[in-house]
């Protein structure tokens, strides 16, 4: 084998009941004290605020941030609600807005929660084994409506970057929200 | 949900035991036939030319072919040997060289093979759950050393291409064969 300038192959095993990787770069925890402004009910984020809850993990392996390079984490958000929203992820743009990214769904189940800055919305079902393209200049929201933690394979393009501030600001134009003990989509 | 000019999320089930999509965009087998040359054992390629067998299928989803955006489908490789040489896919470099590829086996065994131009080799095993980043400028290949298909979840850059004649003209550097009932990498 000889020396390359180039970028060598990466492989990695992946828990697919926990997301985990058997030897990952960075994980973090996302908490509820990071992104509770999100959240409709203030008032039931407030009493939660003292335990602190994680909302979302994300583990993923350090690859080159080019253009033609491709990242992936595990994205796993948990069980639970803040009053009657579902946990969901921050959401972001890309900051480079002209890049995509694919979820596949390998456990649990809620939805894939998208916008562009023009208005456009769509929301899709995220089941074990849904595959979500989500194009180019949208924002994406994962929202867990089950018991179990909801966990996607995420592919996106080495320089996308995340642009969660405009998102932070703006927040997405729908919810999802426990109304009889059913996920129920509503307009913010 | 008002117009737009960009293009929207596609969401798809995948079957993970048989690599197929509930709505295909294209599906497409690749036969004994089509890649027969690439095969060590010529005789025993040219006894298995009568039956045609298909050597490995991959399902798609049409996607935005840009830069940017991303390519996603399944690759199935089918269990077998031309000779003492394992069922592989005919392997190529992308068209657009700087552009990457993950692959995320879900089902089988196997091995991924790949090599730059400048004469760089690795071999990555192939399991269930095994993430495999395939860096930009490296030509790849499948290869199904079990006894059941070979079924890997793939996301490649929009514009990335296809470049099969470099791989058909110089092949891999490497094969896979089964020694003593064993799979063996071996020099070419």
């Amino acid at each position: 084998m000889t020396n390359s300038y180039f970028p060598r192959p990466v492989d990695v095993k992946i828990n697919m009941a926990t997301g985990e990787l058997d030897s990952p770069d960075s994980a973090y925890d996302r908490k509820l004290s990071q992104m509770y402004t999100m959240y409709e009910d203030q008032e039931a984020a407030q009493k939660l605020l003292g335990a602190d809850p994680v909302i979302y993990k994300v583990y993923e392996k350090k690859l080159p941030e080019l253009p033609g390079e491709l990242q992936w984490c595990m994205s796993v958000t948990l069980p639970g609600k803040v009053g009657r929203e579902y946990y969901m992820t921050k959401g972001h743009y890309h900051s480079v807005r002209e890049t995509a990214e694919i979820y596949l769904c390998v456990a649990g189940e809620g939805y894939m929660l998208m916008e562009t800055e023009q208005g456009d919305v769509e929301i899709k079902e995220m089941r074990p084994n849904t595959c979500v393209y989500v194009p180019a200049y949208w924002a994406h929201r994962s929202i867990n409506t089950g018991g179990e933690p909801l966990i996607s394979f995420c592919v996106y393009p080495g320089h996308a970057g995340h642009d969660y501030g405009s998102i932070e600001t703006k927040g997405f134009k729908k919810r999802v929200v426990e109304i009889d003990g059913k996920p129920v989509i509503i307009d913010v």
